[in-house]
């Protein structure tokens, strides 16, 4: 099937909860964890409770009381802090450590492999997720995402939504801003990129957050291509 | 064969003589170009003096004469500097532009897929060159370089040898330098690398300049592995 539809020249995505499944990927392995370990703890709550402080930790850094600091980073703090709040005991250093590299370990959606293939094949696919360099690497080697290359949010020292991220994948890619879409199964994510003069694309995930979704059901702006998964979108764009 | 070496976590690669043949990519897509156009000039000369400037430009911005310069740019005013040098007439801008984006189509050695491709079922294989992200991305979807991440030049804003280079990319990569092996046919770019804590692999191009070759036939450091090709190298490390 082609398209009579502008075709961007690359392909940016958002890759926690667009790309990976964050949430059953960790609550599988910390369930699995404690067992073998023999601690105890309410894991889907932590799991829960631990992307929550996501957006919270990075702002911190947009609004500047933090210096510029990884996610891997913002994850290892937030996790400490729950650990802590939750009663959670007998977790070493080391566990800790390994914990916190769950989120490199994240498992794809069962479409994001097959359709970034597809997609790499006409257009340039690459992450442009808040995730840092090494932490989407790791994740890609060990989920076999195919990427051309990895735009992680410390080549830029800024997190999303800030304009130095599109704008700055877009210099990078020695491409106009009009010639990258990004694509995202969040409409926030979809609404800054597009400010800045991106195309746009959007698939919903309806289960990332699980019984606590409440939004990211369905398009809610103008988006170049809404499609239901990348599958789709690859189908939509004609390869 | 495995080895009882130590094992580097990443290794990255210099492109340009390196990984791909920049002389006779450009001679031959050059000397077509011309009889195309109709356009006359000694396009071997012009190849081989392009390359004199690699060095000299880049030193123009490591010393501050001129701020940070996508390698893009400053190949186009090395470019229109010997075009008028050289009394090379009828070439439009869309032909000085298509020229320097050459830079983006050169080939692959016969061996750098097939080794790289084996050296990235273990290892993050990038490469670490003064090139520009876009000019390595878009040479990489031609050539078929199966890079894990595309580590150029603009995202440090600095050219090797600066240390910003090298330790950028450990960096990037959260790897300690010792666990980063820097491959290159340059013993230049191992010294660097080498004196920054980095592992080392070098493996000769003898005809990377033609007739006009004068050194780099073979290893004067004491590198940590010696390989024939990219693909002895992945021999030599087990894959």
């Amino acid at each position: 099937m082609t398209t009579d539809k502008p075709l961007p020249r690359a392909i940016v995505f958002d890759v926690f909860g667009s790309v990976v499944d964050w949430r059953t990927s960790l609550i599988d392995e910390l369930t699995a964890f404690g067992r073998e370990r023999g601690i105890k703890a309410d894991w889907v709550k932590l799991v829960d409770d631990w992307r929550g402080e996501y957006v919270p930790s990075m702002k911190r850094v947009y609004k500047g009381e933090l210096p510029w600091t990884r996610l891997d980073d913002l994850h290892r703090a937030s996790l400490e802090k729950l650990v802590a709040g939750q009663g959670i005991r007998g977790l070493t250093e080391a566990d800790l450590a390994h914990m916190t590299r769950g989120w490199h370990r994240l498992k794809p959606w069962p479409d994001s492999v097959a359709g970034l293939t597809r997609l790499k094949t006409r257009f340039i696919v690459a992450p442009l997720s808040n995730g840092n360099v090494s932490l989407l690497l790791n994740m890609a080697k060990n989920a076999g995402l195919p990427w051309d290359t990895v735009l992680g949010s410390d080549i830029f020292g800024h997190y999303k939504p800030s304009p130095e991220t599109y704008l700055g994948a877009a210099r990078l890619l020695d491409l106009e801003p009009g010639e990258v879409m990004m694509a995202a199964a969040h409409n926030g994510d979809l609404k800054a990129a597009q400010n800045l003069g991106l195309m746009t694309a959007f698939f919903a995930r309806p289960t990332e957050y699980g019984p606590h979704q409440q939004y990211d059901f369905e398009a809610t702006g103008a988006w170049d291509y809404v499609a239901s998964d990348i599958e789709d979108l690859a189908r939509q764009l004609g390869v």
